[in-house]
């Protein structure tokens, strides 16, 4: 199992569903989006804002794999959380999960990101600051 | 001046904005409408969820008049805050507002909402127990 | 009563509905965004990307005033139409109306928008290839 | 390759991007899901708000891969594309394609949808109309 390093809870907004009154799947990425910039901001103490408007540094996704295994409806409360599984040249790879307050898995997905410049939209280096920022972070043991 | 009665501070996140770096307008509606969920919840202490999904009672926009003053960027704190203007028979009028950390208003408006079935979407009288909760809740004193 | 003068047919979208199976109110900004867009691009000849993201002028929505008459569902046929009201120096008022299958009105709005320079987020004059596209467009010959 | 077998195209809007200028990946989600809809009604002939609303029948997503090759700007006119890979019991696997107007792909995935009851979330068989027009939809040959 996972050692998940990094948690935050968040309610499911009405705006998040959908006509079957269940989390419309896309947002499940948009959850996780603002997720890593608390990460950013809270754990890493990177400043994800800073990173991204003013450094110009781009963090796309190149690769994910998800896979849902409960609904989530209006209403829940839910556990969003995010470990470290690799950390790469120019990427990163995360694993996130979204828990029901009783701990049962919603959803939970592998995410690669690398590092780009947003002037030129081409990868480059994982920056030191970031690199050190992510070897400070408890990573994942093991992966299922 | 309107005395505000329910307020939320929120980070504006990277999903909020548009290619100008800016809060996309239509997501200030949809941060708005997290708003009234968290005072009916922690306000009112009525259970948005419950009065939505369980009692099937919605609460459709029928008017409203925003006001844009300033730009919120990637990365603001905001506050938003609520008042209740006038409660009739089948709606409710409410004053929002968006503030950033220095207290400057960035965008603002009026909203009325009725409440509805969801079986059938006509309007129906506002239900005692919300009428109660809006009578204890403190009330915008003038209208600017 | 209003000549409008740029209709778009969109469906209604699973994912612009929430959980009472009706479009979410904001969804209809981010309609009548991309009919802006259209407009831009076929109505006035003007090119909305070329204008926004290479000329960097932005079109902020600065007032707006919006009326829900009817709810929208899930699977239906709408129309979009816009008209022009008002050309000023800076800004441009536009009245927006979303049609059911029918001709029955679903919801309508008045917005005024400015011209920005997004270097600065000032108002700038309208451009002239704008202010001559603007006149050749067929107006709104009255205000209701 | 795969022969794709239902494709329509769409530009790129404003509202589908970042403050990076490019499609907010969850985004591409939300378009794929556009196009299932569009795939549903225009090419099985099945009707999907008829299936999904009134049949009371859901298609949620129980596994995706995806792959972002290259950035989508907005202002771009991109193709997607869809084919079926397999049909199981309960389950559909479809894979989609977003391609830039050169063709050259911008992102890619691979979707495990299931039929559900929408009262009890609970899987349950491909309805006949729809395993019949499957059936006769032009299939994925080879799987890349």
């Amino acid at each position: 199992m996972t050692a998940l390093t990094f948690e935050r809870e968040r309610p499911i907004r009405f705006s998040d569903c959908d006509p079957a009154g269940i989390v419309f799947y896309p947002q499940y990425f948009v959850m996780f989006n603002g997720l890593v910039e608390d990460w950013f901001d809270d754990g890493l103490q990177i400043g994800y804002e800073r990173f991204v408007a003013q450094r110009r540094i781009g963090l796309p996704t190149v690769r994910l794999e998800a896979d849902f295994r409960g609904v989530s409806h209006f209403g829940d409360k839910v556990k969003l959380a995010l470990a470290v599984e690799r950390v790469g040249e120019r990427s990163l790879t995360l694993r996130l999960q979204c828990l029901g307050a009783e701990g049962d898995l919603r959803m939970q997905m592998r995410q690669v990101l690398v590092t780009t410049s947003l002037a030129s939209h081409q990868t480059i280096a994982i920056p030191s600051d970031l690199r050190e920022a992510l070897h400070g972070a408890p990573q994942a043991t093991t992966t299922p």
